[in-house]
């Protein structure tokens, strides 16, 4: 199968439903991924079994504040040259494109990147969600180690990282981000096909299609989402106060809903840090990373990402299971609320909002 | 020739009063650089035309602030991984290191890199003094592209950047070494000795051993350094203040000297920003970047770095003429007072001192 101009429009609202309220630039990154498949045709999604077992993978994500990355429009020349150093250091060029990250423009962005490479793009992801550090992938999880990041800006600027572990990965991607105005697009994890399974999350971007679709023509789009998702919903009501600053290359802050309808009365806190993190209710946690918690519009269910939230908007707040590697010890380790600085024990979103 | 143990002392004063203030650490240099040659036999001293024109040299120097620098040694293993990573790049090891910066402790560092690597010192470096960004040196006004900058960290990290221009290297790389806990080992403008020919200051490390040499056994060691630099001496006295800050990377901060004797009265202010850029005097500029101005002990005639100056030392503060390179247009565009955010006109010292 491939992707066509057509089907840019419900990957788009999957990935923005995955984004968690992160990733940002859905809408840029999809009218970037429209114009590159409408000139360089439809781009070839494969399965992992599909590829050689020597075949490269290149895991692309952009990297910044989602404040900043929407208004930067990754180029052309980004990918070519990130291509470019990945067949200078291995001798052969990549094979595919994978989605470092399927939540935001991250999951849209590299069917662009993919077209303009002239390259299919991979059915899988590193997170099946949004993750604001660049360690918190399942190639990590997995074992993978991190010896190798590739990094371009929209200045022309390559910077390729051999970090000694995941965590100086992060702090100096994070860093090289910051200094090239914080958006670029970032390589990792390089991998053959056959060391690239078990390791990567398959099926993502087919499932963000699914997720995408099932909103179409739907007479109740919020329950078909729902639905599709196999979500709770948190809560219904309208945002009373949003906080929000970007520093570092973060955007942090909280985000208050206080309900309506058969919610009046209620109050939900979201706490941020590029995605939604934590909810808290009359200070109970009822959802938590990893599992995924997205605010949606009551009416058609589109995703709001944390960069568009606004005072008064009607919405209802939606959270899921996450894929099962991140409730392992390993990837609640790596991405549990405790990687995040909240010092929480982690309870799977089925336990706390039926509790 | 070769460096021995014994020459280690002589080249570190030397490297001292040429670090203009900045290079830090020299003490600390020095004693890796005596241990190194100790271990490891003498370290040739190569000119630029004994090596044959596609040998690769390998300018190397410690990017960081002095005060951090100062106690951060690098380890062997350091300019073994940048080695490597030359190597890998260029498909052969680097026949000769050079250093980037002949003032302050990267002009003695060096030879325990090139100890520790097995290699011959090339006798140059790209500065002739000490400057505090990695762009401001003699192969980027030579026209040389700032396409490649390797740099180690103490935690074993190799980055590799190619950056668009020397900006953009700057920028990068103090980002870099921010992240990497302010000090890092860094390789740029690595070039075969064909294309190093008129772009790097030749002679530069026997001139510092001439300089340090310049007061041994001298009945008057100030007179003595004085005459070995052709430097004229701006005022004579003791320090009465020193406000210095470090941020981002660099040491900023001023030191007022107050004249005694025959200097009774006067007063001179230095503007530092990790070396000494501006000396005024009632107002008056009586030298200026890129001219070299140091605090030299008034009895000793030892240098006194920035990150040493305290409250009450006698101090004698001696400028001199830099390298003709740095006062053609592109090496004051790269470093005169204006590359400091000094809206001053560059005036040589010969003019102003005597003015």
């Amino acid at each position: 199968m491939s992707i066509r101009e057509t089907d840019i429009p419900a990957l788009a609202r999957g990935c923005a439903v995955l984004g968690t309220g992160g990733g940002g630039g859905v809408r840029a990154g999809s009218l970037a991924a429209a114009r590159a498949v409408g000139e360089h045709g439809p781009v070839p999604l494969v399965r992992l079994a599909e590829l050689s077992p020597d075949a490269l993978v290149l895991p692309l994500s952009g990297i910044g504040a989602p404040t900043v990355s929407h208004e930067m429009i990754h180029s052309e020349d980004e990918p070519k040259r990130v291509a470019e150093e990945v067949e200078r250091l291995f001798g052969r060029p990549p094979a595919a494109v994978m989605s470092s990250e399927i939540g935001g423009s991250n999951g849209v962005q590299p069917v662009a990147w993919a077209a303009w490479l002239g390259l299919p793009l991979l059915d899988a992801d590193g997170m099946g969600r949004a993750f604001p550090e660049v360690q918190m992938v399942s190639m990590h999880v997995a074992g993978l180690p991190a010896d190798l990041v590739i990094m371009s800006d929209v200045a022309g600027n390559v910077v390729t990282i051999r970090p000694v572990d995941g965590l100086w990965s992060e702090r100096l991607a994070r860093a090289v981000c910051v200094a090239a105005g914080s958006s670029a697009l970032m390589a990792d994890y390089v991998v053959t096909a056959e060391r690239a399974r078990g390791a990567v999350i398959e099926g993502t971007v087919t499932r963000a299609l699914e997720i995408g679709r099932a909103t179409e023509g739907a007479a109740d789009p919020l329950a078909a989402l729902a639905a599709e998702l196999g979500a709770v919903r948190l809560i219904t009501g309208k945002l009373t106060d949003v906080a929000r600053r970007t520093t570092g290359g973060f955007v942090r802050g909280t985000a208050t809903i206080e309900g309506t309808g058969d919610d009046r009365g209620r109050t939900l806190v979201l706490e941020l840090q590029n995605e939604n993190l934590v909810a808290v209710e009359d200070n109970q946690v009822r959802a938590m990373v990893p599992d995924l918690i997205s605010v949606v519009d009551t009416e058609t269910a589109a995703a709001v990402q944390t960069e568009d939230l606004r005072y008064g908007q009607r919405v209802t707040v939606l959270a899921w299971p996450c894929d099962p590697l991140w409730r392992t010890g390993k990837g609640l380790d790596t991405a549990g609320p405790r990687a995040f600085g909240y010092d929480l024990d982690y309870v799977p979103v089925e336990e706390l909002a039926h509790g």
